[in-house]
């Protein structure tokens, strides 16, 4: 299977008309269509055009409500918790950041946690909202039970990634990671790939290692065990435990703080995820000179940047710096979607009854390709 | 080398001797050997007595002040910025985790960084003063850079753990990680014990894996470069740049919000370390129902605990739980201090013209021992 490059145009033009077709109004489908391109102008293609098949999914089978519109059910000056009536995660994570930019911009901190949403792409999306108002933005989400504890065999914690952003010239500390050592993502794009797993990423249903994709994604949907490792593989001495307690800390922000579904159950209802994010704001200008805290962070990321390399490696990435670099080169040269991933776009246009052809032109679907197409 | 054991009782009445002569009141001493002796009852031998030189040798050095006050500089309903005029580190944390705990009581939320610090013992400490209280609780210490950044090869980010705790049922949720893959303590423990490093632990100067503790702690010590692997290790296919980017994320509670010295820096002064920190704490009453939370994140807790093991594996922890078997098979049979520690704090009893065997009768220090001392 290879990749096919499409303009950041060709792409915006299918997915304004994919979310206007599953009934969203055009503000809505701006939010949702800007969280996927974003994460595939960034080079985090595990989460663009190759998720859409889970949204997809979702709506058909009900999980997903497009209907849907956040509801604030607890409030205070620096607090909230919103019920995301099952709607789409996107709209309830853009709501929700927006919330405690709001909170954060008048009392310091804004601390806002969801329940009843959905997937809602990259967490750093909604960091980088608080970070562009001049505010330090964490966002994190539970998932589906992908993360297999220390010593366990069965997947009991979501991938659950948390972002950072925090401002900085010339640009921001954007760090968006999932506390498993791999997302999900990842282990689709190499299921659709048709590689063998890295060492140290995932485990067999009797909690032994386990390179081979479809097994492990397999095993996942079925609930039969097995998983990823957390951050740190599967041992205490590479640091098993912290991964799995990052992974925790993201559970606390969002389903422990909005008393929502925890990891091991969302996904497990039939009309439903319970899917539960969490989103922090912090004003800088509340500690003291904001411009003063943001040099002396620039100055630092700068002194990283130019630390000695170690032998063989010519560069010192600080966060958020490589997604600058391949924003660029994707708006000049294409985004490349995997032929397996334009298989799922494909059948996309078949369920909403929109001419594939009309948005890749010429491009011929393998309709014969096989590879674990899960039951998202 | 091997170990002997004594009881806390033991242990405590040298403490409190030693804090006493170093000319702390009697409050001041009670806290600092509070946090020292539960690190060893925690079982976290890397930060209770092995860690003493560290204090003795700041004071002596005149990096620690003795006499230093915490001062308040900046000041929010929901914030604070505490100078710590280079007191110990241990004063000035207990200081501004309470001030974080009242600020959250009345506002919800509570965040005090605090710059001009030093070492300050386990991060779990102040986070566990936060959940005794009903609140969750977030504290974090940058330190002396030992962290090399994914690609580097010279030490840029300290050790930087970062500890979270959350009131649960039987036992509080007690996460506390250094975001290097192990402490600089672990290794100063290998050194001691004169063993070799495990694997994906630790780099040379040239940023190439190293297992001789002596060496790299020599090399840490004096800037020559290595250091020790973010969690995660130093490729990024299994997550060096997530543990690289937690690192980060402790710096900007710390040295950022502050605005103080950054890891790379602390250390390098002649008469402070500069060393910063960053403690939040957060009322679960701002979001709703607290008892249901708790019993939320309760039960979530003990399904981890029960859920299926790995082959070969009988018990799957939850964070906390560790600590709370070793601190009470500890308090029953007593606290393990390592041969080379005890030539340390016999050291140390010259210092304070203290009578070394009033407190450790018939027990022989061996002054040929030899290990890499540091210059702490």
């Amino acid at each position: 299977m290879g990749y096919v490059k499409w303009s950041y145009e060709t792409l915006n033009r299918f997915c304004t008309d994919v979310f206007h077709n599953f009934g969203f109004s055009d503000e809505e489908g701006k939010i949702i269509k800007d969280v996927l391109l974003t994460a595939d102008l960034y080079g985090i293609e595990s989460h663009g055009m190759q998720r859409m098949v889970r949204y997809h999914k979702g709506i058909e089978k009900g999980t997903i409500h497009p209907t849907a519109k956040p509801e604030v059910v607890f409030e205070t000056p620096v607090s909230a918790v919103i019920d995301g009536h099952n709607g789409m995660g996107q709209l309830n994570a853009y709501f929700a950041m927006n919330k405690a930019i709001e909170k954060a911009k008048t009392t310091g901190v804004g601390i806002v946690s969801v329940r009843e949403s959905n997937h809602f792409g990259i967490a750093g999306y909604y960091a980088k909202m608080a970070s562009d108002q001049g505010l330090i933005g964490v966002a994190a989400t539970n998932s589906e039970a992908i993360m297999v504890p220390t010593f366990g065999r069965k997947a009991m914690i979501g991938s659950n990634p948390i972002a950072v952003a925090v401002p900085a010239d010339p640009f921001p500390f954007l760090f968006d990671a999932s506390t498993t050592v791999v997302t999900r993502g990842k282990l689709e794009m190499y299921n659709k790939a048709g590689k063998p797993l890295p060492e140290r990423w995932a485990l067999d249903a009797n909690g032994n290692p386990c390179s081979d994709a479809p097994t492990v994604l397999s095993n996942i949907v079925a609930k039969k065990g097995g998983g990823i490792m957390p951050l740190g593989g599967n041992d205490p001495l590479t640091g098993s435990h912290k991964g799995y307690g990052w992974g925790m800390v993201c559970e606390i922000l969002s389903s422990i703080l909005s008393n929502g579904v925890n990891s091991d159950q969302c996904c497990t209802f039939k009309d439903k995820t319970g899917i539960c994010h969490g989103f922090i704001a912090i004003n800088p200008a509340f500690f003291g000179d904001a411009e003063a805290i943001k040099k002396n962070f620039s100055d630092y990321l700068q002194r990283l940047r130019e630390s000695p390399k170690a032998e063989g490696q010519e560069q010192i990435y600080t966060h958020g710096e490589k997604e600058i670099f391949a924003e660029k080169d994707r708006r000049e040269n294409g985004i490349p979607v995997n032929d397996n991933t334009m298989v799922e776009l494909s059948n996309l246009c078949s369920y909403l009854h929109m001419d594939f052809s009309k948005y890749f032109e010429g491009y011929q679907v393998n309709k014969d390709s096989k590879f674990f197409a899960g039951n998202y």
